[in-house]
């Protein structure tokens, strides 16, 4: 990974701030003959689009792809495929409202990357945070779409498991009731009671932090490798480029830190198909390599700091002054980073399925 | 990162197993003109060492470093210092003791990369686990010793925190506490427990988990850039290498999700010289891009798979066996950690500094 | 460089087909603070674009660009300048005519990219080449107006020095003469020889080759770097990748090898202003870095095997046909990589300059 | 490529200097399973050895090379193999004599990298050319030896095809002639010639420079990628980095300039086994992608300017002086060149290769 660009046979390079004319990607080494459509693209950028909810910011918009390049109808069927070329995603920004920026224009919000965005490059794009919105999400998670095309047989899903220090009861997960509740979480009872604790938050004009968990059912093992290309490495590497997340877990997670080697290494039998492992504290990864488990990620997102209260900060020349957020209001930004991290999730997986290949020639 | 190198600006290489001859490195992109000798590189390697106390492997290595290019004697001054060609270190093995593989030839250990490797490859050395094993990282903490060098001003340094579900006081926290004690523990009092409890599980033959965090002091502002060379991010894939670690977070990190906005944003005023933030939750990084905190991360450090108790796995033909490690015993393998987890950090530090001077041209 | 990014710090990832609906680039890496408008990209696009004389493609296209990120007026003095993340550009396709394929669409043009597309990928992009055609070109050279204007003081120049047997007399050498002529030639009288020569060429349905020579001056010695980013390494490589592009050269290139030890090194004295050389054999590289003379770069175009006469060649199905290229014809694709070759050396340069100075710290 | 290390898939990282302890490399990426000993890779590096005839450098090396890891025996047969992780190659320099440099160590030598190494990094190396020495390409050869395995049926062959002006008759091209002269030439005859030709130049205290051609033979169609990872871009690229070498052409390269399309571009035909082409001006690659032709590259290597004759230069001081090479002489440094370009297209093949499984996974 580096500057824009992650991912080394699978590789995605996105563009655009949250009030520039446009954002894209460009989705790179894709296989050739994958059937393709902007549909296929729609139905994950539909899943992560803002203004949904009261739970999420109420910016408006459209999140409607266009795909510029790297397909056409198959010469024979018709089909419209991938060939092998880049594929250009282009998402016009049409919700950038004009407002009055005179407040934030000259004052470093605390919690986000104003000040360091300043330091760094002697300006920032004040206008709804430029390239370090959430916005430029989107681009991943129609990058994400494709690279769930390269591995069919993969199923990567994602939820929210905590908000603040409530926790579902991982005995009632139930993966149908993601697409329930606005929370994608898969404990009915507990969406249930986020509804009612968020609009507390929201009111309050306060804001919390969340966990997700995503998990990938079907990965083959073998994919991965030592040392500096260790798959939970890269999944580490990918979730922590999602906005505000402050912390990545891979099966037992920190939990393993707790644990004794009796009770952490999973044991295995052979089963019907192969071998069968008894537990999954790995999360389906052993010295960076897939062990054919589900791969398991979780990873902890922070309360945004834009919030309706008055904080201490210092402006462009130094002073001491206060900032307080108005406007647009996302009282757990967490929620969203579901979609995301799934399509992080299933980019890392779609690169290195097409290294291993490589190198192994499965 | 990609397969066995890390890095961008400043890059590291490693090569070599267990039980080879030599293990060893190359550290390219070094500026030039940075003074250099292998007794620079060598006490990092020492605090590394295994067989330095009962608590970690027995096995015995000298892990003396030898530098076999990159570096001479300064025309003028005559102090050997680094040209700006790649460096080659070299450490040769020196107790891969011959013993008898036969057990764990045709047996997976769980836990442990046995399985994976041989999904992947088709076969595995076996001999000490081969390129999986943690001897590996003595080339990373040589490689970090340079790029300590690289960075004169920054102070990276790490610390155990946690064994098995004992944390330290963060209030008795004394830096010069860690080369006191065989734990790299900055708790005097918990460090004696740990003495005690760490002989109960040698004794019972069993292993534990546990927690590092290395800070990293005197750090610019503006390391790292949006959006995949975030240095979280890099920090976190980099972590996410060492082996056996299975979570890493950063400043509040998962402890984050708990708090509200205003709980967590860190707010600013002016100091005397600049911008002073009133806490650190964010760990030192907003927006991928160092605010000139201190950067903190921890990471989770699982229990070593090989105890001295017999377990349920398969063999390569696929039947159901038993293995049961014996001889070498490792009853913590984070206590070892703390040292690789400072090279990692000084190594992405480095490589950021070199980028960031090459965008921004400071 | 890999697939369809090139450059380490100055990074360019393009996307697009001859036929689709725009093309693109992602320019990741520039540094921040520079003054950049669509104006500034626009000269260089013009001086590539097609249709402007009898001697190149007639396909219209105004190749419009739109600067889609990266940039934003600056808070105090609002000129527009670069922030330091991904300038997106698009340029959408105008003129890609409907016209009838079902000659080309199934039988592969002898010294096209037809076979070794559906070679490699199954299936091709038969409307126009695709992804093979010349005009990706485009967004290379609005990137390498970009990269100019990250080297204020480098001066990059191309000319065209031969077309078939006919080189130019480079005692008559006039840069003033490139913009007067269709042919970017640097030789007036050449230049109106080319003029029937050509002539002759177009109305006999034929083509011809061309060599270019690109001259970068202002560039100070140091840049590039042992041993596999030697900057004529990077410089070979890229012009290699230019549409059509069969040989590289620099300084006395393959005459270097009818040369003695005593001719070819360039002797040194001290001049006015430092090191001054005799001679340029170099081109302004030794040991694949700069000396600060100019850099001087060739590069031979093979003429395009879209003629207007009959061809021998095979069909998708395996079967043996000719084939004869109908409508558009452009006798010489060479004139038009001037201006391709100039963007090549920019980017390049650019690169090799952020690197530098990421490693030496200038 | 960048600094040390070129591939992507199949990658090599190369360390050391001229006058160092060691130099050597670690190719990464290898596919595992491969029977690999140090005798396969001896067999090359013998080729390159220098101090084999009087026309070539007299320096005495051994150049034994020896696997530090990455390979093992395989389990059941006994066969060492490949296990797919980084293999460490070093080869000692036992002849570095220490001789007196104070005539070389002020001075910079005309058309040497001396005068660049110390504009980019402060100070040079001075014994023997440091990291700038051809000597680094041992570490080559070895690293395309290992790559020849990966493509067990592809044959790649180098000759020498012109010293000075006087060029070969390719009406006899044998290559079994190659390994029966001292200069790797295909043409018996000329072969002779060459022998009294550099005799004088030698005795004379001159060099001379020569052109080199490496030919792949069973390559399949669809290696090399658009457009940045064209096949011939790669190799450009990849010979522009051996020393001396100031022009690289593919298939009828520079010729191609004089030619018209009818000429120029291969017809082709159905044959017994395939689609057939009727020439191979392309040299085996058209739109960077590999047409199942033979892989044609021609290079060309100046004279070395290590004359036995004085040449003007400059100091460190910058004072005008003048200076001449003493003791070993090298008359045509493109003779051993021969065997480094053949590494450098076995590696880029090999690499090109494993990239082209992974994407389109064959």
């Amino acid at each position: 990974m580096s500057f824009n660009t992650f991912g080394h046979m699978f590789r995605v390079t996105t563009f655009g701030e949250s009030h520039g004319v446009a954002i894209g990607c460009v989705v790179d080494g894709c296989p050739p003959m994958i059937p393709l459509t902007e549909a296929d693209i729609q139905g994950d950028l539909d899943r992560r689009r803002p203004g949904q909810s009261r739970f999420t910011t109420q910016r408006q918009e459209l999140d409607q792809v266009k795909i510029l390049s790297g397909v056409m109808a198959h010469p024979e069927t018709g089909v419209q495929v991938t060939t092998g070329t880049p594929i250009g995603l282009l998402i016009e920004n049409t919700d950038q409202r004009s407002k009055d920026y005179s407040e934030i224009k000259d004052k470093f919000r605390p919690g986000h990357a104003d000040f360091t965005y300043e330091a760094k490059y002697g300006l920032r794009d004040y206008r709804g945070g430029g390239r370090s919105s959430a916005r430029e999400t989107a681009t991943r998670v129609a990058a994400g779409a494709i690279a769930r095309k390269v591995l069919p047989d993969v199923r990567v899903r994602g939820a929210l498991v905590q908000i603040g220090p409530h926790k579902i009861d991982r005995g009632k997960w139930d993966w149908d009731e993601i697409a329930k509740n606005p929370f994608f979480c898969p404990d009915k009872d507990k969406a249930a009671f986020f509804e009612t604790y968020l609009d507390g938050i929201r009111k309050s004009g306060s804001s919390i932090g969340a966990v997700i968990e995503v998990v990938a059912e079907g990965v083959p093992a073998g994919l991965g490798a030592p040392i500096y290309a260790k798959l939970d490495s890269d999944l580490a590497g990918a979730m922590m480029t999602i906005n505000a997340v402050k912390g990545v877990e891979i099966g037992a997670g920190f939990g393993a830190a707790e644990l004794t080697g009796e009770e952490n290494a999973d044991e295995m039998r052979t089963g019907n198909d192969g071998t069968r492992f008894l537990s999954n504290h790995a999360g389906g990864v052993l010295g960076g390599i897939s062990t054919g488990q589900p791969i398991v990620v979780r990873f902890a997102v922070k309360p945004t700091s834009s919030i309706l209260q008055p904080r201490l900060t210092v402006d462009r020349a130094g002073a001491d002054t206060e900032i307080m957020t108005k406007g647009r209001h996302d009282p757990c930004v967490g929620i969203r980073a579901v979609p995301v991290g799934e399509a992080m999730m299933a980019c890392v997986l779609a690169d290195h399925f097409l290294r291993d290949r490589g190198q192994v020639g499965r």
